[in-house]
């Protein structure tokens, strides 16, 4: 439960707020590589921390996020041209290039300096791994490139997708550092789903539906380990590390590919849900590709054209009470990713969490949080640089191994818990 | 014409709103029977009196009204399974009874008294003829069941089904009262629709377009008579009861059945409109159900797997120039219901009473409004109990009927605006 | 640049807005007269600088422009049935005139005066040409018929279109006073489009891409030269007349028709766009018609059975990033009039005009906004009745010319500006 004033400190992006000065500290996904296949690709829409933005890569390939609109008279940059090194507004022709520069009135006279005074707002927009990634603070603070396993590993070792969700980005988040609703909400991806089922330690999963949590403290966030009895004098541990701002990572299964999503604000009510699956040593193969791409696991379909989820609150997210009632399902909505939207939606644009009641299962929310809330407030009252913003601190995995009863997961895997190149996640 | 103060109390009936407080005071009808058709059936959102809340039948048959939203973590308990004794959310499993009591929180150890102090808000849902009432107020002053004859016939005898108008509660209860606009707006009903044409009595709607109004005081509500000349030295009588807070019944016709509305606020935009057609001795015939099923009467077609209809304002209601044009309809729009709909609607969601110019024949419309503010008024100022709590004010009818010139119709139709069970209802 | 409190005067034109009063000073376009084909067509809903309204035509073919909603309960006069010199409301029957005098209460006794005490407020409502013309201001003042030529030229060599923007009125008329988008927005125009291609003068605009403005005074708005160099000594002069509030005319090009256009206030945040093309002394052909029913030139194709553009935001004006690519649109919108509407309406419904950065070539644009905002302050502050209102000052014309250099467009082009019956307007 907080103070309302506490929730708005923590939801709330836009530029000014310190929650967005928070995020404006950080490298954070923007768009998908793929959304600008090639130099010259048309430009892209972007809003993020409450701001529009156009994105767009030029003809020597550089990348540029800009201003939305033209700084003449407001339209939208997005019917532009990019062509000739930069964009062009369709209604009079002025030209930015991807630092926001004007570099061409033309319906001035040749020699005229007016365009070199003319500047839109702009930002890095840099590619690493599958994601254009971009930087909002001011630029003497521009930190090093992420640094997280899943942008660093070969290419063809990871897939990425996007989705909107029409909800405030915590708690997106907050569903994705919680691991205690797999059993009852994901019950049928364990046994169903391409990307789950199979693995080894599943059969804990199913065995010990009232699992026990334990959070410790990371250098920039949490390791929220989930703990389930195992073989004789044995636990079977899920470890869910969070980085700040909001990067998550799903304890692997098996040999299965590793899920995590970074949650970034579109705006107070909405947010896009960056999700990946890459596997630590080696490609992923033509089946799980396929899966990912029909939306298992934790990716989803959607409506034609655009990043919404095919299953959406216009249309009950598709809910099946004959699936439901049968078991098939336990919410009576297909697929993870679509489980987790459904009900964060179903909550509203921004949860009233002066209401909640939570329970000893939600300590890594509650520590999260006030986690947070400490960076939020060192950040505005002492311009404390936040943790998570040295690339050292992205270097960590989730891990899911079976440990001694008298071991603390925090030591028991501790070298799990670290990206070690070459070497495999642990997994059972 | 209403002072801006007195439209705003009787048309917002939000938690904690006067008008709100009145109807706390009542059972009325939250939904269909037929929408939780056996136990463990799937849960229904409903909204009432501003109120988002959550319908469903247990293993037992027990009905319950909770909160829509999980006391944990706010997700809504639509997405719930109801089985076993209660609905389980389907993020964490947390179950609730019909009474709102938490009974179980899975993750907590065996032994954990933590479910013992949650408990939704919770209302009483009780199946009285085809519908499912609730009492939303304080649980000490629960009055006694509905007794309208509607819901105490065999159930063969009466047809229940239910729309969502937008528009404000107020503008649909007064269509209800208002008699008058019978022979302009459903002309064509009273020539072709299979529950109204053929009676006797219609000779006299039709040659007398210029009817007389007269109100009189019922024990919680009003008798509202519209006169209309019959045979020499009689007049022909149709007498529409309204009981508080919005019950109102449709004179009847020949041997047809009688129709009634419940008018429901789900918000102060919105509400719900019950509809039923009753016979008080004799089952409705296939023909008299099939009509109903079909949208004619003052039932409705429907957008597929929704309860709005499907003429509705983004369509313009269907409206037809050309059967306008040709007298099929006087407004261009089919149906008496949707007849109804269409201008209560377009009124706005609640229509400006300040602005209006009432005339002899809305007397019904100016005496219920002051019934029902003096009613506010006394509940909010003096505790006072209002009428129609009590359910002998339940036992009314409508009539038809010819009476003498010199008669009174409050004294020659005494007998037929009582429910006198086993005794036909007085039509003409 | 525009302070805050200049953008809202000059924007906002509901009832009692300074600008709003200025409008109201003036014959404005209401509807298309085929709205209204004949004698006792079905009424026709208009909004208008914030007023809901309803036009109709009597039996005797007398229009009226009155309030939308019924004086005895305010439904909506949409559903009503216009037959027997008046329209009938259809939920009491209650009959108005076309001066909005309610001339009916049906429920009335015979030789009741109640309804001469009731009068709807209205408008006069004026066929001139093809559209119907109202004026909103005080009756005292009403001023004489318009004069502009395209609705005083016989009826075949004029047609007219409407459609709904997005966007308030003055970004919309600001794009038809702004000849500087042309070479870029509407490059492919030139080329293509049936109604603008083939025109001698043409080949100017596509040589001299940097056409330099010269802005003049008018008796009632601007004259706004657009200088493109021509043969020798010569320059190629596309002159655009503005009257006020908000007429403008297109230059013509060769032989086709000149087009022109009524901005006219919705709400704050929606405008109609009246469209015309005339020939001064030509009756339009049959190709002509055809290509403009058809959306070419500045006409569009529209939503079936509405006034919104088929291409419209909710469907990205049909981008077609192909043709962009090809060169084929410059910004992936086809033809001219959702060129203009698409980019306009990116803006939002009222652009920050706080933001942006004006150049030389929007010099019509400054002088339009400078000119509107003395002319609404000398009629709020001292009650002057503003230019625009005589209808002398609406027979202007724009014209295309070549003139030598040495001698200024207003002077060259002065005849050229004026209308002269049968003598042909000036184009190359």
């Amino acid at each position: 439960m907080l103070k309302q004033e506490i929730n708005e400190l923590l939801t709330e992006t836009g530029a000014g707020t310190p929650m967005g000065e928070l995020f404006r500290q950080y490298w954070i996904p923007a768009l998908l590589a793929e959304e600008l296949p090639e130099n010259d690709s048309p430009p892209v829409r972007v809003k993020l921390l409450s701001e529009r933005l156009i994105a767009f890569r030029d003809s020597q390939g550089h990348y540029g996020l800009i201003d939305e609109f033209c700084a003449h008279r407001g339209v939208s940059l997005w019917f532009g041209n990019v062509y000739d090194g930069g964009l062009r507004c369709s209604y009079h022709g002025w030209k930015y290039n991807v630092t926001g520069q004007c570099v061409d009135v033309p319906s001035e006279p040749p020699g005229s300096r007016l365009c070199s005074k003319i500047k839109l707002k702009s930002y890095p927009l840099v590619k690493v791994g599958g994601i254009l990634w971009t930087y909002m603070g001011v630029p003497e603070s521009q930190p090093e490139l992420p640094q997280f396993e899943f942008v660093r590993v070969p290419p063809e070792q990871c897939h990425t997708s996007k989705r909107w969700q029409e909800s405030n980005w915590l708690q997106a988040l907050e569903g994705g550092i919680d691991s205690s609703h797999v059993s009852w909400l994901h019950s049928d991806g364990l046994k169903n789903d391409p990307l789950f089922k199979g693995a080894q330690g599943n059969k804990y999963n199913v065995s010990d539906m009232r699992p026990f949590f334990e959070v410790a403290q990371a250098d920039a966030g949490l390791f929220i380990g989930a703990r389930r009895n195992a073989e004789e004098d044995h636990y079977y541990w899920r470890i869910t590390p969070w980085v700040m701002p909001s990067f998550t990572l799903i304890p692997p299964r098996g040999d299965h590919p590793v899920h995590g999503h970074f949650w970034v604000p579109i705006d107070d009510a909405n947010c896009w849900v960056f999700t990946w699956d890459y596997h630590s040593t080696r490609p992923l193969t033509e089946g799980e590709l396929q899966a990912m791409k029909d939306g298992h696991g934790v990716h989803n379909e959607y409506e034609p054209g655009t990043w919404r989820p095919l299953q959406n609150k216009d249309n009950d997210y598709l809910m099946d009470r004959e699936a439901q009632r049968r078991g098939d399902t336990f919410s009576g909505v297909r697929g993870i990713a679509m489980q987790d939207a459904s009900l964060q939606e179903s909550m509203g644009p921004i949860v009233d969490r002066t209401q909640e009641k939570l329970v000893s299962t939600d300590a890594g929310i509650i520590q999260a949080r006030k986690q947070l809330e400490n960076a939020v407030k060192e950040l505005r009252d002492q311009g404390t640089t936040p943790p998570g913003v040295n690339p050292e601190h992205h270097k960590v995995r989730s891990a899911a191994v079976v440990l001694p009863k008298d071991q603390p997961f925090i030591e028991g895997a501790s070298d799990a818990l670290t990206v070690i190149p070459g070497v495999k996640h642990a997994s059972v």
